[in-house]
């Protein structure tokens, strides 16, 4: 155990909590988050994301959400969600609070280093000022760099994805920046005990757009298919087909079309559009690709009431959604697009239930007013869509619950 | 050499030039071109794409534009281009200009292979039917395979790359289908004598979609990247910086700005683009993917501008461009965009030059109106830019040209 740095982890999503687990091994750590139920279930060694066993890691970490057990630390990463507002501007309060936050317990020398997905700019130019006022410190860069007052500041995005196994922490590549070279160094040593490998990049503004145009690519692409699948339905063409023959292309990029929710991918473009927009710079491609993926669940809509008729010809028919995370093998409702989804078939079907045992239920009631099925009935069900293609759904999974059982689809075969 | 098969290819271009060596090393092969000048120079082994070597090729092959020739073959291959028009539409001329020439010659159990690019559709809806009429044949399909008196049709998308050696007709997948099970037989058989590797799908529909919306995945790729540039640029961030950073992630794709012009990229995305309108279906994000990409020309103008001015100071230097081709170490200059920039560009700067020893001067000229440089003064430029990266432009073959050495330039690093 390293007694030189003290760690405080703000914010205990999957990335906080990931981070905590994985420092907690070299350093003293601390995982602070606001939401108490969420650290009473982490000291209980629970954890809703499913994403890390946190068992033989407790020793070293005091899960907390008093503001004052962050006060020895002398290094701060923040982890906190960055959401947009119902008009899909950057929701940046979280990441403000946090800031705040620490602000008051940074002191001469401290370390802090920002993971949440932001636009360029964030970091030096709206979270740098806060740390500064609040704290009386001042950042070092390299111009400033003998001064004795003040604070490192870095960035180094987070790039886990929830729910694939293959990539962790610890085998994914973390890009690392910061003010002064110094900070940089200091943050490398850090990272290098916990992941295989660090990029250094030479500003924070090169990290933090490094970070969001890597969604905004899948973002774009997985739109260009929801863009081609209706026009090749429309054909009568087989796009399966099309796409196995396309993809024995060298450089064809295996994308498929689905349903883009979530808190990362449905999110991160409209971050980049606001700074463009700012500028007075065009973001054309990337605000038509968002309409695409938003609008898909029409697609979907449409051809679920069609299917749903054809099998079934009753609007009364009793039918069971299986999944409503925003993606497969994966708790996560953030943005989920099943939600559009259901509130628009219940209008025609009003006999519509949603069972996704991964996902909590009393989030899900309390975010979006829905009471998933916890528990289903032998043989009651007309119909079975597989909305969220989680591995614990499929035909031999789910047969006890309807009265006949070729009736259970994969809305992707729709 | 095999009697049973004696192939007409008809149009040679990199494509049917490839096509026609290749089978000629097995059955007797016919190369048919209406350009007098390209038979005459294919003849004496001079390949203007530079794509194929000819030399000891020539004894099983007959290059000729005498339209009696292809009568004995009983395998018709197309591989005419398919442009679109002033207006951006598809431009099918060649292609049934091509049809109507061998449906004069197709006899019963005549083999069509179509290997141009085209929309999901053309090949039964608007070729077929051309042949039949003017034939007196009917296509042979699984349903009607029983007759006597028919021709087989199938669809095999080309996807040779020019200017990139690594992939050549040999290794790459070719993807073959028909309308009838024996002539998909025969197709693949043909095809396996001269790729490694051959790929069999279900429908000619499913070919020719697979083949259009690999380009245009290319297209929207390259778009998002002419996008994302100019935003950083006005941020004053390096986006080259950026994109190596994004590229340590295991996901993200290696895209780079820069100009889309031949006959393929940007072209294809037309072709699907007017078929969906024809459907009542949107294609937004290929559309803006291909306003994007042709307007970039902008961007590289201002900043061409910009830094010429920044190094010069004076609107009369002389100044020249090194490549005309639309793209690196190829000769083809189909919808070339350096010709856009040209223009513009010298419109503020009227003593500009181009110089591009891969592309032919004479087409050039009767194409674009402009006489390109065949031999360049010594120590006459002011500066050079070199538009397009052929292997051949680099700072040491070009610095005797230019009065100060320093004065060399990439457009894509301005």
């Amino acid at each position: 155990m390293n007694d030189r740095y003290q760690i405080s982890i703000i914010g205990l999503g999957y990335v906080g909590l990931s981070l905590s687990i994985s420092f907690s091994k070299y350093y003293k750590t601390v995982g602070y988050d606001i939401d108490k139920l969420r650290i009473s279930e982490l000291k209980k060694s629970i954890d809703q994301n499913r994403e890390v066993k946190i068992e033989n890691h407790l020793k070293n970490i005091l899960f907390t959400n008093k503001p004052g057990d962050i006060s020895s630390s002398n290094v701060f990463i923040i982890t906190v969600p960055t959401p947009v507002t119902k008009n899909k501007n950057p929701d940046l309060k979280p990441l403000l609070k946090a800031t705040k936050l620490i602000a008051r317990y940074i002191k001469s020398k401290s370390i802090v280093i920002y993971e949440s997905t932001v636009y360029p700019g964030v970091t030096n130019d709206v979270c740098i000022p806060i740390l500064e006022k609040i704290s009386g410190l001042k950042c070092i860069n390299n111009s400033n760099r003998n001064s004795n007052y003040g604070f490192h500041c870095g960035y180094s995005p987070e790039r886990i994805n929830p729910g694939i196994s293959k990539y962790k922490l610890k085998n994914i590549t973390k890009i690392i920046s910061a003010n002064d070279t110094k900070g940089k160094k200091i943050i490398r040593l850090l990272y290098k005990k916990i992941v295989n490998k660090v990029y250094l990049v030479d500003s924070i503004e090169i990290a933090e757009s490094a970070k969001v145009i890597e969604n905004i690519q899948r973002d774009v692409n997985i739109a260009l298919m929801n863009e081609l699948l209706p026009i090749f339905k429309k054909l009568n063409i087989d796009f399966n087909k099309i796409l196995k023959a396309a993809n024995t292309k060298w450089n064809f990029i295996n994308f498929k079309p689905g349903l883009v929710g979530g808190h990362c991918i449905s999110v991160d473009p409209y971050y980049l559009k606001f700074i463009a927009d700012k500028i007075g710079q065009n973001s054309t491609l990337i605000s038509s690709a968002r309409n695409i993926n938003n609008n898909f669940v029409n697609y979907y809509n449409n051809n679920l009431k069609k299917d749903i008729y054809k099998n079934l010809k009753n609007y009364k028919s009793k039918i069971l959604f299986c999944g409503f995370a925003y993606k497969p093998n994966c708790p996560d409702t953030r943005n989920t697009l099943v939600y559009p989804l259901y509130k628009k078939i219940k209008k025609s079907f009003p006999n519509v239930d949603i069972y996704d045992p991964l996902v909590s239920v009393k989030d899900v009631n309390k975010e979006y007013n829905i009471k998933l099925k916890t528990k289903l009935r032998n043989r009651y069900y007309d119909c079975i869509y597989i909305i969220v293609k989680h591995k614990i759904f499929n035909k031999d999974s789910l047969k006890e619950y309807i009265k006949k059982e070729t009736n259970i689809y994969y809305l992707q075969n729709i």
